[in-house]
């Protein structure tokens, strides 16, 4: 097992009525911001509730945060901190409303000259400006950990930061918001969630035998529940159970002393920079075409995950191929494409995965996956593959 | 799923020479209470580790606290912190000496007349002195939470006390220690680990799918290391699953959004109290007959171990009878019996079992369980049977 540490610090609160604890975990005095996104707040009740919990607090909104928070609509944002002596923020959105924030945190207390260097740089966060959360779209996992994704559309680039100072003070967590989701918001977030676990537990078998069972777990979880999460979103257990497989698939516990991958990510968040199309169904474009090419070297995995979550029987190789065609056939199940041909305004099979993987050479080395072995002319094999 | 809140602030390192990031997290300028048990960690390269680690800071030793620790220990070591104005404790041991170090951090602040309250009285602590841990003995995850449990002999009391004040600032989990453990330590740990995650899981079914999954998860990997660790402690990546379960079976997760027993513990510890049996011990004694004797209202769930995790078939009266058998079987393969008669120094059949409901009685209203439906005269035909 790899030595770790781990810090959980952000106060959760998960239940019905949870915005009942906002008022309590905002310092008194405090000037607050609220940010969220396009405005699906104001018709589900999220926006009266939380408007209601900060009675007392002076309090400035800044709305419109897209998907994929956006750099330039992040700096107006930074704009009306600075102007209006914001001391505290409350996200209240989904991953997008959250990791801008994050940005915001962060770049309110750089002292550097341009603050796109938090990025371009990797500058880590070890103190931010104070905020918290309120999760309206389980999926991302951004509510519990100190990591954000930032895009910059002008210069085609989606890029990561993060750091201690950027985990929420409190994050409120009220299983309620899944009913009134979007279809699409419904199955993006199950991919998301079981991707994010499959880049922690989908390498190679090691000694971490606790922490490929806890994995396993919310994998069979989000399998089981996905079907009644599309069709009943309404009901409250099925959503808090999704709204906890979410957290947990990336609130680091799984991924301590264990190798990781990432390389699904790092193609997929290429996808989106260029072609614009949603994170999670990023990761499905690419995790079937990664997992078929690396086949090989995650072949032990692969069949322990086919034994241990799809109840499969078989050889070892049998039995990985079965598990990437079930996955393949998961993911479709919730109408979620597993081709980048499937999406409109996207270059030609011949244009699409070369650019992709030339922007990627831009902002870094490619030497992708738990072995490090996943080169420029990999990458371009994978994502031909997944055209 | 019940509603919940969560915070890990607990700062875990955990690996192969953790105790090296002990220093960086003692404040500067620190006066240090080093406080440790019988004197074991002087042989096992512990104590010369975290000395050498406090280089630079004032520190004054306390040692002796006693396997379920004393209160009146407890006071000579909270004279000291006042004589000598400790502004910091080390706890170097297992769950007694955290749980002895945690009273002393309530008890250095507590401005009542007397510091028995805290435990009698059921005070909660909000700020306590601070302290960090280095776990010598994986068991009770004492290093990840914020409860502890007392003693106090003149009184044949053990009483339980707790509060977000009485969080490890950090704590240091180093599995190497595992290797010079005696063998009756390490069952007692695989045993304490094991009934702290029943205690939190096996009740009835819940519509807590996740939380069902990792509870099943850490009593898998218990199950399938508990040979290895006996056999050969001193293999690293066994000690380090054995660490990472104790931890996980107590830091709180898993009994977020779900009933939960603890009548096991309750009974368990007038055993300790009245006959100084092994805290673990008095779990494996009370465990089989407490579920034989509510079979009826926890068969569903004893039925989903026996099939989730111990693999079995047959129908749900079946599994449940099974899956007792299989428990007590898997103790007594650990050689810890599972009666009461099985230890010297008890009182007779007749005797034992009524004096500790007599004792428990004495502290609490006895309403025990899940469904509260546990009584004197319950709890009385459970002993009984356990002895």
């Amino acid at each position: 097992m790899i030595n770790f540490n781990l810090q959980l610090p952000v106060h959760l609160f998960f239940g019905k009525d949870a915005h009942k604890n906002i008022a309590s975990q905002i310092p008194t005095g405090s000037k607050v911001l609220v940010t969220y996104g396009g405005g699906s707040i104001k018709n589900n009740g999220v926006y009266e509730n939380v408007m209601s919990a900060l009675e007392g607090f002076e309090v400035v909104e800044f709305g419109g945060i897209e998907a994929n928070p956006e750099y330039t609509t992040l700096l107006r944002a930074l704009q009306i901190i600075k102007e209006e002596n914001i001391t505290f923020m409350l996200a209240v959105g989904g991953g997008s409303v959250i990791d801008g924030t994050k940005f915001l945190s962060s770049a309110a207390l750089y002292d550097g000259d341009d603050p796109w260097d938090i990025l371009a740089k990797g500058i880590r966060t070890e103190v931010g400006l104070p905020f918290g959360t309120v999760l309206t779209l389980p999926a991302t996992g951004s509510e519990m950990n100190s990591g954000a994704v930032i895009s910059r559309k002008e210069l085609g680039q989606k890029r990561p930061m993060g750091g201690p100072g950027l985990f929420p003070k409190f994050s409120i967590c009220d299983p309620t918001v899944v009913a009134s989701l979007p279809q699409r918001q419904l199955s993006n977030g199950i991919v998301d969630a079981f991707t994010h676990v499959m880049e922690q537990y989908m390498t190679y078998p090691t000694s971490a035998t606790l922490q490929d069972r806890i994995s396993e777990g919310i994998l069979a979880t989000l399998i089981e529940i996905a079907p009644k999460v599309m069709s009943e979103p309404c009901d409250y257990d099925t959503a808090a159970n999704f709204m906890w497989c979410c957290n947990m698939a990336l609130n680091g516990i799984i991924q301590k002393g264990v190798p990781t991958d990432w390389s699904i990510h790092a193609l997929g968040h290429e996808l989106t920079a260029l072609y614009g199309i949603d994170h999670a169904r990023t990761l499905a474009i690419v995790l079937p075409s990664m997992y078929r090419y690396k086949s090989d070297k995650k072949q032990a995995k692969l069949a322990q995950f086919a034994q241990r979550v799809l109840g499969l029987e078989g050889s070892e190789q049998e039995l990985a191929t079965k598990a990437i065609d079930q996955i393949e056939a998961f993911f479709n199940s919730l109408e979620v494409p597993t081709k980048l041909s499937a999406y409109d305004n996207v270059d030609s099979a011949e244009v699409a995965p070369k650019r992709a993987v030339e922007n990627l050479a831009k902002i870094r080395t490619i030497k992708l996956g738990e072995h490090g072995d996943i080169l420029e002319e990999d990458a371009l094999a994978i994502l031909n593959a997944a055209y």
